[in-house]
């Protein structure tokens, strides 16, 4: 038995979205049923809309409302130190934790050649090509602690020492027990950095 | 640090969806970033026609392409039995079930006096109705295993016996394991019902 011909046509655009199967598009077209006409306008408006208010920063790659970007343009930031970031929702992350003053580079995405994502499919030329402009001294390679995102490691460090710039350091996110965490619970690997990480406590406590 | 103002705007949309929170509705929106124009024109659409191609059923309260329903209207549907679902959604379940041929009747929700869904806000006035006209010796309350549901059925029952229509059997789904279940994780009321519900094993093999 099917949901009549409109009902099903909003499921079908539902489901593409990530993570939501059939149950879940159906309880959501249901839900949208409760809308008001002006709500359900306010939604298909926004959809409409969603690309023609934002832009591809031609400097970092990022998604933003004009180009350059805020961060790209922002005197204040550290122009010698560059986080390589797999999408903007990964630069937003690192932004709102308040911890990095530096300049961003998207790569769109991780190396994955399962699913078919190959080195030249990712904004990696426009890395390269910051490099040469010279200026940076640090690269913090911020990407995913998956294979996906070791491969890029990989790939990205050996990239760029082979074309030189011996005098750019190339960093990684640490690696350890995420706050919060339960040693027990913790995997292996996981621990295994978190040993082989260790630091110092700081013992000079304020008299 | 904010995203650009079109995407906020959709994030916000599908944050109103049922089950999704911000992160997933980032997701989400970084996903339909990567739509063609006329993708999102066809999702827009499909969100604005949505209750232009439905009708609520004026006989059982579902929602339809017509009024009455296909299923009101189909002439070999056993019209003694009445199924009472909660919402559309149900109904389609049963229905796909292909256990059921008789009528519905949809209320439009289960009472629910913590968030405020009380009696007068269902369809059930028009159930009544339904009794009224005759024909109906069987009432399945095919309503939710929870409170909710338990506190519709007593309220029903009530509703039905003290109006009268001593021929109508007022009837409930069966309670007991669901298939596939483990009895060790089973919980406590079920396994009462499945043992105060137990059946008869059918020995008569086929030779």
């Amino acid at each position: 038995m099917n949901y009549p011909g409109s009902i099903q046509k909003l499921i079908e655009q539902l489901i593409k979205l990530p993570s939501i199967g059939q149950k879940t598009a159906e309880r959501m077209a249901f839900h949208l049923l409760e809308y008001g006409d002006a709500e359900l306008d306010a939604f298909a408006a926004a959809l409409r809309e969603l690309k023609r208010g934002t832009k591809t920063c031609s400097v970092c790659g990022t998604t933003a409302e004009k180009d350059p970007c805020g961060i790209c343009s922002e005197q204040k930031r550290d122009r010698g130190l560059l986080c390589v970031v797999a999408d903007s929702r990964d630069l937003r992350s690192i932004e709102s934790s308040g911890s990095y003053n530096g300049l961003y580079h998207v790569l769109g995405g991780e190396i994955d050649l399962i699913s078919g994502k190959r080195p030249e499919q990712l904004n990696i030329n426009k890395l390269l090509d910051r490099l040469r402009t010279g200026g940076i001294r640090e690269i913090l390679l911020a990407l995913n602690p998956t294979i996906e995102g070791e491969t890029t490691v990989l790939y990205l460090t050996k990239a760029v020492r082979e074309r030189g710039f011996p005098g750019v350091r190339l960093t990684r996110l640490a690696r350890g027990l995420p706050a919060g965490a339960d040693i027990e619970y913790a995997d292996e690997i996981t621990l295994e950095n978190s040993v082989r990480n260790r630091s110092e406590i700081q013992e000079n406590i304020p008299s």
